[in-house]
């Protein structure tokens, strides 16, 4: 099953931890260990998890077991299941492994994606009007989302033309995506621009204008989620701990972190559905997957302001 | 003099770590590496540096040559030199040495007045009325601050009546400071509590609404610092290196991240007036004047974005 709708929640978190946090670091967790940690997302109230990534395990062996995971994660109760893949190849076996929704990157800037993929951004719209003709084939309930990558910027190319990432994010839609959303994938993003693209999005795609993924990397994070939500955003991609993103330093996470942001809302009134106590308390079984891994997050050490709200 | 009119600008950084930040570490600055960073901060473009607390040399070591510091940074062009002073003896010492600008700390929570300094607010209203009588004898040109802290919360009592805050602001005005700012002393302030109150604080003192000073511990220090931007606040407090305020963890700064922030708006287009490689040049002479002393900020380890301003 999808998510679970009867929660109260004013936003959706979407928790991208196991996919984009364990494929950024050396080390594999084991599949178990993973189990664990989404049992603590999913206990926490986390309603969307990017539990996966369907790429070949040779490029990517932390992501070998991702049929297994997600065969898991779906099982468990109110919880939307995300992989993200690449290509139409891995389109269909996260189809197949019975992913709720897919997540395909396509980026803005014609260097990163040829750098990256070795595709243009148009030769990657083709391949979403594939995933989504697969899709409607094999399972039309699931959801197929495009992430405009570097739409705040790249560090291959600079500036990423504001019209380019608008019209790429209208094209995936066109070729069949149900929605389109906007990754800061370096870390690029100030606030003003996250206002200018998001209205634009939103004023160009309505209700298929997609979730803000901002990263923390030169600690604007929490400030681009802010100007995402006064332009309408309702969901949001983070990282428990800030694992991933590519991190440049000790203390510069790459990820917005889960912990900050849930804080950061719930402190606003904003409700998440997702418990303060328990999503702290997920990064219990994160760091047991991963020994040594640095954690970030400044919720957790600081700990919750006297009489935050009953709640938590 | 005070600061100059000529430099184009849309904010006013407040740099407080030669004050807040010196005060909280363990180690004692010698006065010339003091100088040496004032310099660099000066270099950097920086138009008011709080510089030094006029306490007690016995209550604190860190600031026994707060005169000389004053002394040396009123002679540097362009700047602002702002002191804290706690009482009426420490506004006649900061007077006497030179000050162009007085900071009061008033706090808002009585259960952190009555622990701090053993006096209600309404008696530090009254320290502010003796202190801008003193001022108007003594130098009348020298502005005075109240600095209403605890203004978003407070770890003894927790919430801090809003009423209370704005009322306190106003009784400081009325007394005879110039303005009265907020600070997020304890670093529980979020941004609709920060929308709200400096809504709050200009509908009720106008242009006498001051300075937003917000902290960094629990991740929101730069989403506070866009909300109040967002409400009209347009002088902000931080701290090179995050140095101060309170850091609970490695990795959690206290104080708002001077660096960082001089980013988010001039990434924005918000014009500082201040030089990002300058200003991240200027913690070389703070970290060579607190060997080991640990130094935050994200955008100085992540460098600045590719074809970054032309400015910078």
């Amino acid at each position: 099953m999808a998510h679970d709708d009867s929660v109260q929640a004013d936003v959706l978190i979407s928790e991208v931890g196991p996919r984009d946090g364990l494929q950024s670091v050396q080390a594999t967790m084991p599949t178990e260990a993973k189990f664990r940690w989404i049992d603590a997302l999913v206990a926490a109230g986390v309603r969307e998890i990017e539990v996966a990534s369907f790429v070949p395990a040779r490029l990517l062996p932390q992501m070998a077991d991702a049929a297994e995971v997600v065969a898991y994660a779906v099982r468990q109760p109110g919880v939307t299941v995300m992989a993200l893949v690449p290509n139409l190849r891995g389109a269909e076996a996260a189809l197949r492994a019975g992913a709720h929704k897919l997540t395909m990157p396509v980026s803005a800037s014609r260097a990163h994606s040829l750098a990256n993929v070795r595709k243009t951004p148009e030769d990657m719209v083709e391949e979403v009007r594939a995933i989504a003709r697969l899709r409607d084939e094999l399972a039309p309930a699931v959801k197929l989302e495009a992430g405009i990558s570097t739409a705040f910027g790249c560090t291959l190319q600079g500036l990423v033309p504001e019209d380019e990432v608008i019209r790429l994010a209208a094209m995936c839609v066109a070729a069949g995506a149900d929605e389109s959303g906007l990754s800061d994938t370096v870390g690029y993003a100030n606030p003003s621009q996250v206002r200018r693209l998001f209205r634009r999005l939103r004023s160009e795609l309505g209700s298929r204008a997609g979730a803000a993924h901002m990263h923390n990397t030169r600690g604007l994070g929490l400030a681009n989620c802010l100007a995402a939500w006064d332009e309408g955003v309702r969901t949001f991609d983070s990282s428990l701990g800030g694992l991933g993103g590519c991190p440049y330093a000790p203390g510069a996470s790459g990820n917005v972190v889960t912990e900050d942001l849930v804080f950061m809302f719930e402190a606003m009134g904003v409700r998440t559905g997702i418990s303060m106590q328990k999503i702290i308390a997920a990064r219990a079984p994160l760091a047991a997957g991963l020994p040594g891994e640095p954690l970030y997050g400044m919720t957790p050490d600081a700990g919750l302001p006297k009489g935050f709200g009953p709640f938590h």
